[in-house]
């Protein structure tokens, strides 16, 4: 067991401080606010969505895993708002004083997180909490005057696009409960490892904010699960939406679980936790969201909004499918 | 016991979003992200400081001063900044279904605040949490660019004052604790209610922004005591300080319970959960600091920041002061 750190100054100093030397505005953590200088012509965009142990993530999850997850889960909202991720503060409550090693490698998992989105940690708060470790961020970043690509402005007619695959952290975080499921669902260790990594580090592509920007009429962040999302999508742009489960992108890992148990495209549909964007695209523009996409990122075309309310999901035998359970929800 | 709320939508559109009206980047909390428009010329000023129950406020206290709190904490330190609040977000970790009659008191402590406080909710997230209630709160306010008054910019020969009274929250802890400590104290029902106002509804006052930065060099919010603070403050600014502690501005109440039991002074001075700002002033700025003060503020000039690291407090006994204890640390 490492030394346990003691005192909130070497805590902050120590640990968090190196995370926020790329930013001005954080005056080195040695302050009581942080400034964040939004560039001229923007808005800022702004998310906090904190994660809780056994809530959001297992308590026995590596440290540097949480870490990322926590900074990832709000990256992956801006970026499908068409935000460009700049600065971050974290609130960090603690059920103990951390060990050293425990410190370094949660400074670790953010230090990478952050490299990845481009953004840097500015400010924030450290706590001991009677209640179990949670990391609570609040994540900015800049958009266009008034261009935030916003939840409720989807249109009957438009197509409707998720811009990566869906499932893998769902079946991830099943396979991490129970690994004896890997037999039977024939998984080989690989594809048990792939699965499990997208539960551990949703991994939101920043490069998308732009592409979302110039062509989604509407758009969100897959975190609730597909089905869910998409009914809140469509109740808060008072349209209806068609889709195909057929065409919901999934990882070969992925098809080879849903091929050995067919049951299982349910919780690809509802289980949550992708960090993937949906996004409502005029017909006219879709071909220049495809043509503008990265060559190694994922869309797919997953059906149409409609006018009404109806939310069809089609299933892969052509008949509409029902759930059980839609998605997630806390109350 | 009245109802419990069912449903995240319930609970976000049938409480929170009426206090998200007066902002339209809130979009009725029917997005995934809020918007902030700073002003052209201005940075942003952020801060995240949560409370949880049984750390920054009791499990028993009224649900209408734990929201009041909740912003109040935040808002103190963009006021001790300069700079004036404009939104917030909230972060609700719940620990079980909440009530509809918990939820209404909740959403009209936040709403009396912001009414107070000059800002707007414009975003956040509920959770159940296997924890304690949690309210994490990120104000943002708004600062001419480059111009938010920094803790570490103090130098000898400033002045430092206090702009309000100490120590009453601190006090007021103690009696909702020991409600027997009154006799002891000296202290009449009207006092302690007074007292445990203070520690249940810290009052930043927001017309201080302006003239905080106006006239000081250095500020900070004075939040873990005068004592733990003001070390803070000389240490990151590279200067040491002298102060007389006869001087710091007490209620009558508290000169009283003082006078009673002049030990109380320690607490006074290490016990913290003021919220009140703490300005090092050029010597030439106090009397135009003084003059532009609101006629029911209060201000203090309670000694002097010096070269060196030394920091020495004055006891009323002219003999500097020693403590067990300097003030808040969580580790």
């Amino acid at each position: 067991m490492s030394e346990r750190v003691s005192g909130e100054e070497a805590l902050i100093q120590g640990y968090l401080a190196p995370l926020a030397q790329g930013a001005p505005g954080a005056f080195g953590l040695r302050d009581d606010c942080a400034v964040v200088t939004v560039p001229s012509g923007c808005d800022l965009v702004v998310k906090t969505d904190p994660v809780v142990a056994g809530v959001h993530f297992l308590g026995d999850d590596p440290p540097e895993d949480i870490a990322w997850k926590a900074l990832a889960v709000n990256v992956s909202d801006l970026v499908a708002k068409g935000a460009s991720p700049m600065a971050y503060l974290l609130a960090l409550a603690l059920p103990e004083a951390p060990t050293d090693d425990f410190m370094r490698r949660l400074a670790s998992g953010l230090g990478e997180a952050q490299a990845a989105f481009g953004c840097c940690l500015v400010g924030g708060d450290t706590d001991r909490t009677p209640g179990p470790l949670t990391l609570s961020v609040t994540a900015m970043g800049s958009v266009p005057s008034g261009r935030m690509v916003r939840r409720g402005a989807a249109q009957p007619g438009d197509r409707l696009l998720v811009l990566g695959s869906l499932g893998d952290a769902a079946l991830g975080l099943r396979l991490r409960r129970e690994p004896s499921l890997a037999a039977v669902w024939g998984l080989d260790p690989t594809d048990v490892a792939a699965l499990v990594g997208r539960y551990l580090r949703p991994r939101p592509d920043v490069r998308l904010a732009a592409l979302i920007l110039k062509q989604a009429r509407a758009a969100m962040d897959l975190s609730d699960g597909l089905v869910k999302d998409l009914g809140r999508m469509c109740a808060t742009s008072g349209v209806g939406a068609r889709i195909d489960a057929a065409v919901v992108p999934l990882t070969a890992a992925l098809r080879r679980a849903v091929k050995a148990a067919p049951e299982l495209l349910e919780l690809v549909l509802t289980g949550g936790d992708d960090y993937v964007p949906m996004v409502a695209v005029p017909p006219a523009h879709v071909a220049g969201l495809l043509a503008d996409l990265p060559p190694d990122a994922i869309a797919a075309d997953i059906g149409e909004i409609t006018a009404g309310s109806t939310i069809e999901i089609m299933g892969p035998d052509r008949r509409p499918m029902r759930f059980a359970r839609s998605g997630w929800d806390h109350f």
